[in-house]
């Protein structure tokens, strides 16, 4: 079985400041044709330790796909190290040279010198076109394996990828299958489901389980390894069967979807419209509805009703309501949704009021509350929660479930 | 000069279903008392793969910090491994399954038999106690270095660092010191900082200067390394002016601190207030501003009209404007800043329209166009924007993009 190693050159990774995503993208990608990933190495932008890592990476692995350090400035020196590695020179290719400079003359300004810099390539190794930055990747052969180097801006990084380095490694990985289900969970904690699952998460197992938890959306990744891919693709989807029979309405959808996109499908499905009136997750209810391409066809409107008199000169939610219960109330919450639903006239509308904190917590309605309600034509469904982890962690629990109970509205 | 390795262990990390925080977060901290990460491993959830990651984690530095395979499932093995790499036995401690078992009846519930394995901890190491989950940490000593395993889980991990772990490692690190300012910017591409900043970035300065980006919001780092804390102050005192000198308005602030945090700071210290009208962003721009706690001061509500009657039908849009110049246009994105601010009666009020596709572009208005336009008693201003990167992308962008253009006259 061929494997693969990752390197991520940065010292924005060492320090903090940035987290990556470009592992997470090769590795899944590659995972697909049955090349898995079987380590990740982060490192700084200094020569030896990227030298150290390709020495250790390549120890692991037939191919290295290294991201990051490609760039213009002076901590950018993938290029120097891999040539190092390789034991061989950098050379000025000039044609290379050209097409950054048409690159910058596209969009109407001159190449800035020190983007000459990208224009060197290890000697005997090939330049990647870069179609939406100056930086080319660089494809080089070691002793038989692969290594690969590509930018660290997400955007270039997955268009040289798939346009030319995707293929090439799936030709090179013939005749080893992976095939990867996820199941994706919301409404039960992890060692429930893990509970239910039983001895079907055994380690030593074909395929693997994994879970993992996110927020409450917890991911049940299904991994088949076998000769062939009908094999691979039988075993998963026996698999998938048992999880979705055990686990039922827990499960939301299969693969990378959202909540959102699949209350999204099932609006559209069946022709029904949805709004919403937030206050304490202040318009992420409907950012990740809007998250989702085409949501229009069911989304109309949102308010985001922060004040509390917001909620009455907009929406219409009595005052003395507001006085009486107080904005974080079941009541309010619910009068938020029926009034949405009433003005913008759709089949659903959220409603949901809260204290995501840190401030505003009292004894009796501490940090952490959050009132949900859902009305429809049925009537005015609520849930009270209690999600004592952060004001991000709230708002984005909330939000999530809050979709959650539109979703379960929606099964047929 | 001690240094560290974080192993992050986890299939789910090889296999892209999960970004990896923990890293940035444990990296961050430790920096900040002199403690430089000088590597990251990812491994997976494999006995033999985790032993060998600390076999090159602890030839590469004096601290190791773990997080992740700590939990209750089968592929929960960290516990394992570091047993093995220490060459002892796993210990039940009959004091610390008290705990765990304390920790579900205090909510209610009884232990999971499976939770009973989080009880064993490798012989002569100590156990971590985790105050939000049932799995505690572990500390263990290896040749005078030390070795650290946290769980996975975000706030779990968060907490056992910040109560018995930061510490410990801050007084094991004493002798050196760093530095770390962040210096963030906003309103010019990566190269064209880079050429304002010349030989500053230099890779064999101290302070060292590094610059990331994401999403158009560029930051950059410096790190003053020596032997005593008001040496290195100064030096990254004296670089903060120098760039700060160099940059004028493109530093929209320092640290952490996001275009919705100073966006936020200059309007409560002003005495001002902010409304929204969103179309494409669908609630973003909302969502960024009701992150920073205490919005509420100058933050009352949002609209999200999606749908174009809803522009007209909530804002007061006149329909004929959208009629003769399209939903996606100046004048609307100038109308809906308006009709908001008129309605909510704030100081500002932010109007944006845009096509965030896939779907819905035309050669004259292509996907990525935003118009953004901001109305204050001053007049109205209004930016035609293009970000041709996809719909995430475009979306955050343009939010960003809209309070940055609000910073720039909130500057006195």
């Amino acid at each position: 079985v061929k494997k693969v190693s990752i390197i991520s050159v940065g010292n924005e990774l060492l320090t903090g400041q940035t987290l990556d995503s470009n592992c997470a993208y090769i590795s899944s990608r590659l995972l697909s044709v049955g090349l898995p990933v079987v380590a990740i190495f982060m490192t700084a932008d200094e020569i030896d330790s990227i030298v150290k890592s390709l020495e250790r990476a390549i120890s692991d692995s037939d191919v290295v796909v290294m991201t990051g350090g490609l760039g213009p400035t002076d901590d950018d020196i993938t290029r120097q190290a891999l040539a190092q590695f390789l034991g061989v020179e950098l050379e000025l290719q000039t044609e290379l040279l050209e097409q950054i400079k048409t690159f910058f003359a596209k969009r109407g300004t001159v190449m800035p010198q020190r983007c000459q810099t990208e224009a060197y390539i290890p000697a005997g190794a090939r330049a990647l076109p870069n179609k939406l930055g100056s930086a080319p990747g660089i494809l080089a052969e070691y002793k038989g394996k692969k290594i690969v180097a590509l930018p660290g801006v997400p955007a270039e990084m997955r268009q040289i990828f798939e346009d030319e380095v995707f293929t090439e490694l799936q030709e090179y990985a013939k005749g080893q299958v992976t095939v990867v289900r996820k199941l994706k969970c919301f409404g039960a904690a992890e060692a429930q489901i893990a509970e239910k699952l039983g001895n079907l998460m055994e380690r030593n197992r074909n395929p693997l389980i994994n879970c993992t938890v996110s927020c409450g959306v917890i991911t049940l990744t299904i991994i088949a390894q076998g000769g062939w891919q009908e094999q691979c693709e039988k075993m998963a989807e026996g698999d998938e069967k048992r999880l979705r029979g055990i686990l039922g309405d827990l499960v939301y959808g299969s693969g990378d979807v959202s909540l959102a996109q699949v209350v999204g499908e099932k609006l559209t499905r069946q022709n029904k419209t949805l709004s919403v009136a937030e206050s304490c997750t202040g318009g992420l209810v409907s950012k990740l509805i809007t998250d989702v391409p085409g949501a229009s066809r069911y989304f109309a409107q949102g308010w985001i009703t922060y004040a509390d008199n917001t909620k009455t000169n907009e929406l219409g939610v009595p005052e003395e309501l507001i006085n009486k219960y107080g904005a974080v109330s079941e009541e309010v919450a619910q009068a938020m949704a029926k009034c949405a639903r009433r003005k913008a006239d759709t089949t659903f509308a959220i409603g949901i009021s809260g204290i995501a904190g840190p401030n505003g917590g009292t004894e009796e309605k501490p940090v952490g509350l959050v009132f949900i309600a859902l009305d429809s034509q049925a009537g005015c469904v609520q849930q009270r929660v209690f999600f004592p982890r952060g004001r991000d962690a709230i708002r984005l629990r909330a939000a999530l479930t809050a979709l959650n109970m539109l979703r379960m509205q929606l099964e047929v």
